[in-house]
């Protein structure tokens, strides 16, 4: 687990996990990042490790942490330099996973602004992640998932505005294909149903509300069925959300961000987790940022986090079996 | 009540609301419409009355109904005598209630392209109810309601593509001004809080995902604010739809039909109803269409259309009081 950003809630809530890690039957981990930054939000029992072979032995009695010292070259502002921190985390924490040492990869809440500040030129910790597991970013897909839904979206951090072009059949099939095979190796879905969303009000009306449906979703469904997947739509977005909608499918497959992430924060704000899905590492994340303005008050709820960790412990037993 | 369209679930909701009159302490109503489409789905008592002064008497014992008969001078397909029907039920229940006859309306369901067959112009039921009533469409709100959530769509059924273009400062406030009124005047909040959404995945993040929010949405709450109205935002779409947030706002002013009504459905799917807020009269409806595919069938839940009556007399004691 990469700590994130060291003056975020990162620290706080996987040493809240650790001190749970009984009662919620969490599997064993250890953190990568500052122990300082930790020591900060938490005074319970941490053991400096050196490999992750040495975190299986430390893990009943205390937080193991592999330390990511701040480099005394760094003479910037206290804010860059956590940055740096979070980078080198998150850096050696990918190179673990992907060797092996570790079954997988719990990233900790980083400042995207901070990073940036920083020479970082991915958009998010997602992309840089998937180019170190040498996977191009249209073959990754970002899945958010709360006890009664699981989302994907097609486009992601783009202005509203630019949705619509940037919808095209191989984008939706792309994704969709990325979805199903990570939901049949990580989740033991053996035949996933993907419930695909359409774009406007209605789904378009049979076009008297927009063409999308009828230009390119629907033609990407086609192409899905053609390939044996079990695909439905386009669906009217409004409705598809519903409880007794969720139960027809295992995911769905949405046009753009707030379609899918304001229903699951709707309905499962505090235990929405992020998974990535197209790598060939387990890779998970607590669906919260840095929380930079609650950080070191010991407020922060670590139950994503914890939800985090949990599945990405399923994923690793169900792919290594 | 308008009966909406004979083929879909209105009569059958209607009559199993009034079947329910006692256990939902609902205020007395009446319809108007077919009374072939009442026998057709229900077997329960009906009471056929010339004026609205009769239903008073009737309620206790069998559902009042003025009834709306079919013209044998429309000798065309089924569907469209239907819609003829609706079309007149509505009118003379609009009538009704704008004369104070009726403290308020509640319109059954109909189908929006049958009614475009037979001449309607209007591109619903809420248009041709607030030009009856002399009011402009620019003024009126369409606000969606269920147990825990308010929404108004400042742009409704458009294709997502001109969202943006069809969003301006003026068009935001006017909204706005009509459901702080609405609500202080039908619902009862002294100072409505407003929470206006942005348009983009976290609402723009200073304008690197969308000009949108600096551009337009922050100048109208600002005008908003200068106003007296109590507005905040712009908020970023996916995290204000949480329960907790929730509590932070009566109303969520949402930039485009699904971001408001996808939060809607995904919480209050079997509940959800529509308030028509800027009109002179009282108007709420079931949040649900006309469902022909499960009409005749006696399994429509008659919920939302019980919480719309309801809604409606609550409105009606607020404003008469």
């Amino acid at each position: 687990m990469s700590l994130g950003d060291p003056a975020g809630i990162g620290a706080e809530v996987i040493a809240k996990s650790w001190a749970r890690r009984a009662e919620e039957a969490l599997p064993r981990f250890f953190a990568v990042g500052e122990v300082a930054a930790i020591a900060a939000a938490w005074n319970g029992p941490v053991a400096v490790i050196n490999e992750p072979a040495q975190a299986a032995a430390a893990f009943d009695t205390a937080l193991p942490v592999i330390a990511i010292g701040n480099s005394a070259a760094t003479d910037g502002e206290d804010d860059l330099v956590g940055a740096r921190n979070a980078l080198d985390a998150l850096e050696l924490a990918v190179g673990l996973t992907r060797s092996g040492a570790a079954s997988g990869l719990v990233t900790g809440p980083v400042s995207k602004s901070r990073l940036h500040a920083v020479g970082f030129v991915h958009p998010g910790q997602t992309e840089f992640i998937a180019e170190r597991c040498g996977v191009a970013c249209e073959l990754v897909a970002m899945m958010l998932t709360g006890p009664t839904l699981r989302v994907v979206p097609v486009t992601t951090h783009i202005p509203l505005a630019e949705v619509p072009g940037a919808l095209s059949v191989e984008r939706i099939v792309a994704k969709a294909r990325a979805a199903v095979r990570g939901l049949q190796r990580q989740f033991g879905i053996d035949e996933p149903r993907v419930a695909v969303a359409g774009l406007n009000p209605h789904a378009g009306e049979q076009g008297a509300l927009g063409r999308e449906e009828i230009d390119i979703i629907a033609p990407a469904i086609e192409r899905l069925l053609e390939e044996g997947m079990a695909a439905t739509g386009p669906h009217p977005p409004d409705a598809m959300f519903s409880a007794l909608r969720r139960a027809d499918y295992d995911v769905a497959l949405c046009m753009y961000h707030d379609q899918g992430l304001i229903p699951l924060k709707a309905l499962h704000f505090e235990e929405g987790i992020n998974v990535t899905l197209g790598l060939p590492i387990i890779r998970t994340s607590p669906d919260h940022g840095t929380a930079f303005d609650i950080a070191g008050k010991n407020i922060a709820d670590p139950d994503a986090m914890i939800a985090a960790i949990r599945t990405a412990g399923e994923c690793a037993r169900r792919t290594a079996s």
